[in-house]
């Protein structure tokens, strides 16, 4: 793959990040769920101003129905049957709508901590990258896997946002650091080896934090990150309206949310027609 | 096909429908738009009490940012590019998640009328019933194309529902009728080729009507329909919260909404987004 191109491409996917936490005083949403992967609800948050959007395949997996799952959390034990096509597809529609202006992470089979044997291929990643993605959204256990995946992105001109996880979150979604000490160094590692974001997960996802707080736990692990790399950051998992601003005072760059969203829209979605059946 | 299996299919979803009627006093709402493709919402408006959903190939091309569109107006010129397999996948997703229950009318191409030649083979309305349709959304422009319709429809099982348009409004969704008596009249000729349900489009679809009123033309119209049939009725176009109780007044029994709740579940997205990033 020719090499300045893919260079140019992934500095202007550093530019798009790097404006939008500018843009907004310093901590910026990441929009995944129904807003990340349909097309009419990703244009809806664009033009509300959102500049980072997430499809990934266990939403996916949720919005078609797949197996006919109902909630995230069993989405994510059959995410790795939604084909490539699909993320591919998914990926076009919503740049389609959306211009370019917009930053674009996509997960991917293959691209989180997956229990059956999952490849990416060569062409997987120019895929992604032609239809139109900035970056990948990847949730890798390790910094071995994590290394290949990094190197395979770069060269199609795609960043990467991997996550350090608790060893004891219910789903496994990132390097385990069971420490703040070893977030630390986790973060470190993670940016040695190339990753263009990194992020630490809640152990909340799909669930929400209590309000207004964030656990000292997480504050702390959370700190350990920011204060351990020089790229953006990201917190992920149990993000929502009355706990956000606990998240933005940790200096974190991106919170990247979902289930807060989805809540929202399908509480609007039975409110309006519970009105015409009433 | 093998026929009382197919007979019982359909009587099977005439059931369906007319236990929703009654469910809802006479008018029941036939959700469509998001809520008709997007597994998620199709979920939440059935856990809301919603008993008839439309997935149709217009909206998916919306969801799918096929081509880029961004309105429905946009979707409908091009809807016709959606393949057949997406609306399949469509309805056997949303048949996953919501239950054996519920009807689902689909939306294909070839079942509009399309300006390009687009046959519905045979094939098509197998999968169609197979992959969960009760029915098929019909807004073919001549008896001559709904009698093929309805035919082959019924030899797999599956129902019909049918509009009557004007011949002036700006979508053609329906066989032309000028005045009352020319509905009254197409009505029953469709009620007589074998339709299951008989819908009137106001002309007003992605629109909108006034406040709280319907005009007094669309109302005649509508009764003209009402009167003239046994089969299950509808109305469709622009109907919202505003309006509806006016439709339902006319004794119709079903409203077809979409864009009235498409733009509500895009203004709680909207909002939602909008407080993560003041």
């Amino acid at each position: 793959m020719f090499i300045a191109d893919m260079e140019k491409k992934r500095l202007n996917g550093i530019k798009k990040i790097k404006d939008a936490i500018k843009l907004h005083n310093g901590t910026t949403l990441l929009s995944t769920g129904i807003t990340g992967d349909d097309a009419r609800l990703a244009k809806a948050v664009v033009d509300a101003g959102v500049k980072l959007l997430e499809p990934n395949h266990p939403a996916v997996a949720l919005a078609r129905g797949l197996k006919g799952v109902t909630t995230m959390h069993n989405a994510e034990q059959i995410r790795h049957e939604v084909p490539i096509q699909e993320m591919i597809n998914v990926t076009r529609g919503v740049r389609n709508v959306v211009g370019n202006d917009i930053y674009i992470t996509v997960g991917i089979p293959g691209g989180f901590c997956e229990l059956v044997p999952i490849e990416i291929q060569d062409e997987t990643f120019m895929e992604m990258s032609k239809a139109g993605a900035d970056g990948l959204h990847i949730h890798k256990a390790s910094l071995e896997d994590l290394k290949i995946v990094v190197e395979k992105a770069h060269k199609y001109g795609l960043l990467v946002d991997a996550y350090i996880g608790h060893p004891d979150d219910l789903h496994t979604f990132g390097l385990p650091a069971r420490t703040p000490e070893e977030v630390h160094k986790t973060a470190k590692a993670m940016e040695e080896i190339g990753v263009d974001l990194i992020g630490l997960m809640t152990g909340m996802s799909y669930e929400g934090a209590e309000a207004g707080e964030i656990h000292p736990v997480v504050k702390e692990r959370l700190e350990a990150l920011v204060s351990a790399v020089k790229v953006p950051t990201l917190a992920e998992g149990g993000i929502n309206l009355t706990n956000f601003k606990a998240f933005t005072n940790t200096g974190v760059n991106i919170l990247v949310v979902g289930t807060a969203i989805d809540d929202m829209v399908e509480k609007a979605a039975k409110e309006t027609v519970k009105k015409f059946i009433s």
